[in-house]
């Protein structure tokens, strides 16, 4: 199909849209409401059946807890525990789940950056522990802090991101021990918005909360999530000590807790998606209910990680219909429950930045947005199975992310008469370009993405025959260079960098 | 994430799945049923307001039919015309609508290949009308017969393909007149599936319809369907004469026609996505109801073709979230009037399969899929807004068409409880790579894709570095040398040869 040719004398014509558009500047994606209604894939007996299933693991086979604090909780609780192995009561799971926050907000240092986290609401974060970088010159090696400090400039800087990942890339320069402390300072440093915190263990989340605290204070902190922790499950049915410490942390920090189990279809999971979903969500509902055990009102959010598994290599596969399906339930039991639930976007395997990275991604952007997934998570740079994180495919990412959250939004009919006035006044045969509703209305009305190339062959060889990885990494490269840091006391900064060192000192100071 | 280690020593285990997987053909796409909900983008009060615009616009403003004869049949049946323009009372296109077949059969020389077309059911066709291919070495040129016979033969050996999509690229190579005789013999020759004819005008449509009968038999056709003529609108509100002949010459022959407005969102439709839609279904309704006027009970489609425009550049956009949105609502409509709905899957603006190509493509997969239509056009092949049909490409589509049809599926319940048991027998912290269950249902629990790659990353570089580009173009390579014709009787391929050579003379001998 060939471009449109604007009629060239028409007043306020193709030169003056043109340049009202570059003058425009992208808006950081602020709340997304949900407008379109999901997909669904069980009717309400399937949807039933699933979730008598996982009460009835929970209460026939039960779950383990891994850890003696939460076995002496549940104990207290009346659970039915034996050495590890928790058996719940379907009253007890759902009496706990009930006392859970609907929506909640996210705060950050900036107003303009909060956001509500709901069964309604959507929400973009990057992609969370990578032990590489495709650098921005398309190099594969392992990542370091600078690597991570330039992927939360990005962060920062792209409107398509409302929340940073936190361990988007490892440092890998830094020494184990010391390595969280350095991650969290890089978020509230380099970024103002809510951010993922470290979980592993009771130690490193106690740091990542009293780092929260110095950058947005105590006080506040006490009524406002800024933070959130991601705990995750170990399939099949086991919750482990180092996540559950981290859990009660987060949670009676009053921040956020984020709970994933973790499926690898047919590894750990049966094969079968109605049964794997039945499984996944009575580890999900075991550790919600003990987020609501250990702190009552604790604002969580449903989560999940699922690939399925090759059976020739036994390699993890992202995006295949039976996770896109899963997705579909799991947004279905969700939403039974009155909780916000994540999901992952954006996930390749492809060890390249090439059309496999754009169909796989793009399949698990619409997985997640179609089933109205609340938190679209390492929907940013994501490749390579998870262990690359593409600077080329965090800025394209980016543009994806709003490009889905216009999607997300539906159609609006506010100028739906006036709109049908244009109609009548085009008539058959005519055209739209230089009518004054067009005029009025394309700002809004069609999204212009800008790394996605809709120059003609001729126009694009001209223009040097840029693939989109070499356009993304030009235009990562331009953001990094012109990168703003977020406003910060100094006396704030130095009081994170005293922790730091301080901290430093404790853990081991040999690692100086 | 690494690979998952498979255990070495249990029985039955890895090597035997790897074997059993290597021993499998995947069988090509039958009838494919919906087991998903779609989403849905307006209440029923705005699927309500949508559908009377439409109404509307057709009794007040009317729609040009640029035809003699269609003017003298919408007048014949009282309907209000003014010169070319005719108004429409709504109780006379909701009647002539109402006589459409609700589902009807697509058949072909092997009865095997015989697909269902409904509001409940998935069918994949290839890209059409591409001037140039990126061939088989990547290497971007004019399409050539040889070209459009390849990209048949591909068609024909692909599972992911039940229609062909007839003018997959255009042959440049012969000369336009006698264009559409071997396009049709191509379809007839290389593939035996149900296809799409040629409607250019009375006399091109004539000669596809009698190719068609050489192949079929003139009996057969009159009871069944085996080409399709697609007739595209000239928005905003015409239909022209060239596109009306080749409607009736199908729908006479008890063909099926698919009616497509072609919109350029902002261009020929308002910048607004509600009204575009109720200006594209009017005009979809008045095609619908002509068909139904010139032949009632006619087998119809429900088309529709969607691109934005860039305000910058005056490109057409494919892929954008306002097309993906105007798929749900065109997909509500169809369902309302209980007649099988197109739309396009694949598409993209790139110059190179690279992941823009990808990105764009699966958002286009996915937007067809969860607003169920009925008939996904163009998912091979198609990059550069349509101007190049890619080999490779046309591989990698082949294989999201898998992909896309086991989601559109749904979910089985059929061994849930069978599964459930598995759960119980696994118990928490065990593994279920060894289970019976697993050992049962993993070929069909979980499906392998063959052109996505999910090697480490140091085995794909030990293995050349492949990326899916150069990967799909080996497997195209592969295919079209192992190529099987279907069976065909010598005496009907004379039969297509003579009548092809003698409608040359015809046309135009001096163009031998």
């Amino acid at each position: 199909m060939s471009q449109i040719k604007f009629p060239a004398t028409r007043r306020g014509g193709r030169a003056s849209l043109v340049a009202s558009r570059a003058e425009e500047k992208t808006p950081r994606l602020s709340t997304i409401r949900y407008g379109i209604k999901p997909v669904e894939a069980l009717s309400p007996d399937q949807l039933e059946r699933v979730h008598q299933a996982s009460l009835a693991i929970l209460r026939e086979i039960g779950i383990d807890f891994r850890d003696e604090t939460a076995l002496r909780q549940w104990r207290e609780a009346g659970a039915d525990v034996q050495g590890q192995r928790v058996h719940l009561e379907p009253e007890m799971v759902m009496g706990l789940i009930a006392k859970a926050p609907r929506s909640f907000e996210l705060r950050s240092r900036d107003i303009d950056r909060r956001v509500t986290i709901s069964p309604d609401t959507l929400t973009f974060g990057t992609m969370q522990g990578a032990p590489n970088v495709r650098d921005i010159n398309g190099v594969r090696r392992s990542s370091t802090m600078e690597d991570l400090k330039d992927v939360n400039r990005l962060t920062q800087m792209l409107p398509g991101f409302q929340v940073a990942g936190g361990f988007t890339c490892e440092p890998t320069d830094i020494a184990v021990p010391w390595r969280h402390l350095h991650i969290n300072r890089s978020s509230l440093v380099e970024t103002n918005l809510p951010y993922f915190g470290l979980t592993t263990g009771q130690e490193r989340s106690e740091d990542s909360i009293a780092m929260a605290r110095i950058a947005h204070g105590a006080e506040f902190m006490k009524s406002n999530a800024v933070i959130i922790g991601q705990i995750s499950g170990n399939s099949p049915l086991v919750w482990d000590a180092t996540m559950l410490e981290g859990l009660r942390v987060y949670a009676e920090a009053n921040q956020v807790v984020l709970l994933s189990p973790f499926v690898l279809g047919a590894a750990n999971t049966p094969a079968d998606v109605a049964a794997t979903a039945a499984q996944v969500n009575a580890e999900a509902l075991a550790g919600l209910a003990y987020t609501q055990l250990t702190a009552p009102g604790a604002k969580m959010i449903y989560g999940q990680y699922s690939v399925s598994v090759s059976m020739r290599s036994g390699a993890p596969m992202s995006g295949m219909p039976e996770v896109t399906l899963l997705n579909v339930v799991i947004g279905q039991l969700a939403r039974r429950y009155g909780i916000p639930w994540r999901t992952t976007a954006s996930q390749s395997s492809s060890k390249t930045f090439d059309a496999q990275s754009g169909y796989e991604s793009a399949i698990a952007y619409m997985s997640g947005a179609t089933a109205t997934s609340n938190l679209l998570l390492h929907a940013g740079g994501w490749d390579e199975a998870g262990m690359v994180c593409c600077f080329a495919k965090f800025v394209a990412d980016a543009e994806q992310n709003l490009l889905i959250a216009k999607y997300a939004q539906g159609i609006s009919f506010a100028y739906f008469d006036e709109a049908l006035e244009a109609v009548r006044r085009v008539g058959p045969g005519g055209h739209y370009l230089g009518d004054s509703f067009t005029l009025k209305h394309f700002k809004d009305a069609f999204i212009a993405p800008e790394l996605l190339d809709y120059l003609s062959y001729e126009q694009w060889k001209a223009k040097g025959s840029r693939d989109m990885a070499q356009r993304c990494r030009e235009k990562a490269k331009a953001i990094i260079e012109g990168y703003e840091p977020p406003p910060m006391d100094a006396a704030v900064r130095e009081e994170l960098d005293a922790f730091v060192a301080k901290r430093q000192q404790e853990i081991s100071p040999s690692l100086a």
